[in-house]
């Protein structure tokens, strides 16, 4: 299977190198670069030991499958000539996540990807949506802060055990979420020992998440997404408080996530009383929730822990990549989180 | 005026030592410690090094004022006689916040303060409640999650502006705020590069915050409160949400605000748009605040951000004490934070 | 082959289940635990998703090998009676490592392994003894500090390129190295935005990095050695300095590495100009170096990076395993670093 | 006393502006910055709550003195001018440190300032300069490196204990001495957990260190300096080795620091056994040091810790104004540092 990556040197790209490496069904033919082509990958990442590949420009030759990891607007004006030449693409950035074009207008400020290419992009957050992706050649691989509240809240309001209009995700993030490139938001002396919200009431992953929750409640969905800059690398922690329906238990809570993830290889519902903690993920594909029903507020308070960079990024799409060619789904990503 | 301190080796203790040593009208001529009587408090921390005390049993000399700084459950025992022989007492632990006995044993598990002691308290966060705490002898210093808690909420609770059930608080600590016994969960291993919840459902803060909260609304408001622990030092963010009552303009909230901070010298409410971070009150009285009225969701999101050893611990616990002697309120106070 | 941990919950223990869980010719039976018997290792780490073993009492079962993760003086007392059992034993503490009975006392304070056992005892830095290892039995694994220092030196020290008393190593670890166990020392709000050196003259690495570079010189070697503590999880970095012999050039002394070092597949040196990073190192068993000949004072500078719980303990212990098994020597070791 | 800022927006710049805010003789008059004229100070750092001044430009004001926060080369086309306005000027970057003409421009690669300029200035480090400082107009504030290597090293040289040739100097700085432009140096991710040496062999401190030590020795010494990026905010610590002259015990070392140090407000030599943290200097202008000599090995490691920003820059400034200005030299400077 000959893959390539296009948008190689940024942290997103470069934690593809470093899975599919690893990856036995998998040869890393091309590497992509519009600012380093001509440079090798270790001038840039002297870590990635085991590879000599040299960047090329944005000419992507002949692969089974493309990694796109740009900037948001740039994979939808290329998507299409890949497509047409019998490559399988897989977005990592935002292009085909959105439906609606109006709806992604208005939180992007751009033309939106032409809407045949939209319909024809499946959401690949495989847990929730795996059938869909079966046999597809387009796949939009979900932001990493919605990945963790997805997988925390579909179950959920697909059985219809929350009231819709109570959700408040306050999620937290490592600061490798924000890209490799500078800005006083990522200096070291501007984040280190700090913290704050950001966007608030503005991140696009807003109407991404309710897109997805609203398909599962058949009904439109709005909620509150407060995101945080945590001053570590990798990880996102999502807190979810949601107000459950009357006499909704909290084994009934249990029981729709137990349904939804007891066979799923990457998703750990942890033991009643141990919290997520987002270093549980670092560096692995693995996903961990935890939920306790207050009875004193009637809300449940959902907590998942992820690596932004692998389950929340890389990993996932190459856990897309691995159902697109029918091979096991954790192929070459049975790996553990690094601890401590 | 003659100070000291029970506690003194604490994170809140040295903190005290650290402030009123720059106060003009203080005197520290007591450093009380159960574990480490005889030695030098310089010993213990050699950064101080303008105090040459020595660290001395848990006998309290004359003094005008002192400050406790106990695990719960102590201060209690102690400050009747204290306050017998005439030495006020600003408490840094939890013995004399809940007024009510009955809550007291639920949350702490162990016997509240005498019933007589517990109504001569006075709750110490002077924005809020400076009129009450002018002439007292017994202060209750108020928790760090508290604090940031109340400061954003009590001005809109007062005026009803917000639906009183709706209130969710997400708050974010360093963890300094565990104090300086060891354990796992400080262990810095553990803790860097992490991020978790922890107490969910069930922090001692949380009647705390509600007890202020109720007395705000006349009524009895029951909040979601969840702590979580963030790989820094210092710093306590609270990300608060709330619904509005039909009609609130953010404009309303605002104009609560300005209210209730405009002339006080440590409450800051920010420009709009610029979102506190905890680094601009690290080592600081100060307290950032800022608020967004999300249409979409008819949500009010307010952020608060202090450090938990200052205002939300031995810089009120100063505050307090210049109240009670009829000192200006920045006495000793008036620094500012640490950038970068 | 059947592999047991004994120690298996401290850092380099879980350490060891991570890798071996990867490595296709192991299969953990055993993992031992005076402190944690009876629990499920999951229940310690729940990280480990793939592990549902129970910890076990001190008893090792029959087993091809052991790895022992144990405070100094426990794997002398147990290493004899388990090597007539046939079970090959790898110690990555530091009981085998110092040939010298007295040098043992001196530094370690406590009566060192039986003699017998010590002749028998293999130095396990394959790069630099991997002759020595192949057919033995029992490796004692090398010191964190050791490793990064000895992996840069002892192809200069062979050649006789540096003046053998002007050695300086300043060794810099995270604060990993200092093991799961609680104290000020490890506290987080203790470690985190400080740095110190510590055992300043003193640490036990110096003798075992002593024997080594006198066995590489033939004649005795005393260094300066000083370990610092960083606020950092992993990673160790040493900086060393020598005064070259006259005339030697830094072509000489790159082309002593590049003879040592061209083919092994862990030991990177880099291009000239680049500086190692213990992150390049991170989570994986690699190690980078560079040299710099400073004409202005006739000192070379020697830095060399790694991860302190991989190449430094656990990974290179299982590339010794591969060694005493036969099997090619990056088995389950083919992993790169985490970036960023 | 009228004094301004020009650089007021980077790191240093807003710490004179933090110090200076407290000084009981000093009022900022005049804030300048080439880059942000015309928004307020509190615009850009929200911290600094009592500050209400708008930046300026770069046409000074009268003042009595004027502190310069720039990039190297800008100071000496500037200073003359407002010397001859009877400006005093101290310098916070490196354009007068260097006596020597032909070393600033080997080192630097520009052109070094007038020579009469250069001649006039003094260097300011007056715990070894003060008599030479008192009265001056034209002060070059020392870099924080060779403050925390000098203030161990001269009284040392000076009393000709150490052997000129031998000393080696590791020192670790955190991340903020790289100031608050943008790069990938300093890009959070690349920084937090992770280690490196930087300008091997080729800082621009080197010759400012071995300047002073030479004229502390009367004759030529030659250094080995290597600077170390720790992921930490604030902080450097000092290393240094050097080997001691035959019959020099540690207490003749011991001796020296005494002499120098036993009265000065800033400097601590910490007990026997009790080694520097960067920490205990946490924003203060303290200096924390400790020394061992190693028997084994004739080499004294001496080791110095200080807050980069402060004693390392603009503390030392206000404490060189303090002497320009015939106050007390702790003026404005007497807080400890933050713990935790």
């Amino acid at each position: 299977m000959k893959v390539g990556i296009l948008g190689a040197t940024g942290y997103t790209g470069q934690e593809l190198i470093r899975i599919l490496s690893n990856h036995p069904e998998a040869e890393i033919v091309y590497l992509g670069s519009s600012s380093s082509a001509g440079k090798g990958i270790r001038d840039i990442y002297p870590h990635l030991v085991n590879q000599s590949m040299i960047l090329e420009d944005e000419n992507v030759p002949d692969l089974d499958v493309l990694f796109m990891a740009l900037p948001h607007g740039l994979a939808s004006t290329k998507a299409a000539e890949l497509l047409n030449r019998g490559i399988k693409v897989i977005d990592l950035g935002a292009d085909f996540r959105l439906k609606d074009p109006g709806i992604y207008r208005e939180w992007y400020g751009t033309e939106p990807a032409d809407q045949k290419l939209l319909q024809k992009a499946v959401y690949g957050l495989p847990e929730l949506y795996r059938n869909d992706i079966f046999g597809q050649d387009l796949v939009a691989n979900p932001g990493c802060y919605p990945t963790a509240s997805l997988l925390a809240l579909v179950p959920l309001v697909r059985a219809d055990l929350l009231l819709p209009d109570s959700i408040v995700i306050d999620a937290k993030s490592g600061v490798s979420g924000a890209g490799r490139g500078v800005s006083l938001t990522v200096h070291y002396s501007e984040v280190n020992e700090n913290l704050k919200a950001y966007g608030v009431g503005q991140h696009r992953h807003t109407p991404e998440i309710e897109q997805q929750l609203s398909k599962a409640a058949s009904r439109q969905i709005t909620v509150s997404f407060t995101p945080h800059l945590v001053p570590m690398t990798r990880g996102i922690l999502a807190t979810i408080y949601a107000q459950v329906k009357p006499g909704v238990s909290e084994g009934a809570l249990r029981e729709m996530w137990r349904e939804a993830y007891e066979t799923e290889p990457f998703i750990h519902v942890l033991s009643e009383g141990i919290w997520p903690q987002t270093k549980y993920a670092y560096g692995s594909n693995h996903v961990f929730l935890q939920l306790k029903l207050d009875k004193r507020t009637g809300r449940v308070i959902l907590v998942s822990a992820l690596d932004n960079l692998v389950k929340g990024a890389s990993g996932q799409a190459v856990q897309n990549m691995n159902i697109l060619f029918e091979l096991p789904e954790t192929t070459g990503l049975e790996f553990n989180g690094l601890w401590p």
